[in-house]
């Protein structure tokens, strides 16, 4: 997906954000903020990937920082989508479709992004949206036609801290479907997503027959500098599952294929270049 | 006031919204969020004026559209504002403190800035919004010092279209108690700001001594271009009574004075500035 004009604002919002979280102080925040602007000053143009122009906007920011400013926000992310999981994971049992609702809730955890709005603190509205987004159900729904594919390689490219854990559930569903899992995170800190050590902590390890990074600092799949290992995987997928916004932007710029994109589509861009409404959970297999 | 780290992510926020009402198409959409982002990385840092920073950001969008894409706004904010009116003018009327209510009218006219959200087409949320703003009073009140120099020389510094209805309601107030009255427009059309032309059309021009305007395309008033008959009737003023964030913005880089800063601290910035809490209306004197 290339760059939208309003992805400009969307970046520098994104940017102030961090530096809070971050702990920066207002000489750090204006730094931060002329870093993101030089930028966006070298790199913006209708031609440009969404996603990499955000690598760029938030690689001088993290540097600036010297620390990953979510790091909190993520252990608190995972803590909290861990007490919603058994209720998910009821769901999915009791459910007469299990694949289609195991999607569903991963989704959903897709929607709760818990590091960027400040409410994670509090289960009980978690709690809360979670219900309403499980009744709300997919506005787009493909699960159909990804069943047919998720019996042989996939390849799954997890997003969010907290979102992941909710990705045991579909998981445990390709397993039981005689998949081949390889799970994707991210090779370096990077926003609210995954890494290695979430799959470590949250002991995710099991679920796949192989766990591998993007490697490098990149929001999204880093098709512009992309590593070997990876492009071998997703070369040789029978299906790749992409949980996630930043997914979507990156993959839709590449030739890989056949992909399903589960997200919640929380902005307007992705949605409008996706062809689906905002604000809906969407399963959309592009062949 | 110097610009704030946030401030450039809302100029940009800003940028994109004034295309939209331009009916801008996509292309000029990049355009303009390309010479924004060319002027932000020119002029920010934290020395500069968030004023003059955002008169240089909108001054190539302006031109790039060529036209002033708030124009409808700002007929539709002062129609719905001259409904409001009658209702105001009682209120001022039947008040035991005719200037403090002429006052706290003419902020409430500050809040309502039908140009940004685009409910100024349903007047009866805006007499909803009315009432209650009202009731909320002023949460800062500083109209009893301003009483004290309200009877010399007073240079009105307008703001927004829609606003300057409601204006009329504490001119009145000032030629009562005996005030000499320059009102002051902006010289060319920039954001949802009164110009001459809103003067005349609305006949306010026989509410004071004279009329006249910032001369130059600026957001506030352009103190590092500065007219030299605006600079006369400001130093001559016995009281400036200012209207408004982007006055405040940049009166306060200056040394004029008393000021009167009537507004409604819309951002984190301004109220952190002047020392208030945010969202509320102040009317706060500078000796």
């Amino acid at each position: 997906m290339k760059v939208y004009p309003e992805c400009a604002q969307c970046l520098l919002r994104r940017i102030m954000y961090e530096t809070e979280l971050g702990g920066a102080d207002m000489m750090q925040q204006y730094a931060a903020m002329k870093l993101a602007i030089d930028a966006l000053h070298r790199d913006f143009s209708p031609e440009i990937c969404s996603a990499e122009i955000a690598t760029g906007v938030h690689k001088g920011v993290y540097e600036l920082l010297g620390k990953d400013p979510y790091a909190d926000a993520k252990r608190k992310s995972n803590e909290i989508s861990l007490r919603l999981l058994p209720k998910a994971s009821k769901m999915v049992e009791e459910s007469e479709n299990p694949f289609k609702t195991a999607v569903l809730c991963s989704i959903i955890g897709n929607v709760l992004d818990f590091g960027i709005r400040n409410d994670f603190a509090n289960a009980d509205v978690l709690l809360e949206k979670f219900d309403s987004l499980c009744e709300e159900g997919l506005g787009h729904d493909d699960t159909d036609d990804m069943r047919e594919l998720a019996s042989g390689k996939v390849v799954y490219l997890t997003d969010n801290c907290g979102e992941i854990v909710f990705d045991r559930l579909l998981l445990e569903q390709l397993r039981k479907m005689g998949a081949k899992i390889t799970l994707v995170v991210r090779g370096e800190p990077i926003l609210t997503d995954a890494t290695m050590e979430d799959v470590r902590e949250l002991g995710m390890g099991n679920l796949a027959d192989k766990v591998m990074s993007t490697e490098i600092f990149a929001v999204g799949i880093p098709f512009w500098d992309m590593p070997e290992e990876l492009d071998r995987e997703l070369r040789s997928a029978d299906l790749i599952i992409a949980k996630g916004m930043a997914n979507y932007e990156t993959l839709s710029e590449t030739d890989y294929g056949p992909i399903a994109y589960l997200l919640r589509t929380k902005c307007r861009p992705v949605a409008s270049s996706m062809g689906l409404k905002k604000d809906i959970n969407a399963a959309k297999l592009y062949r």
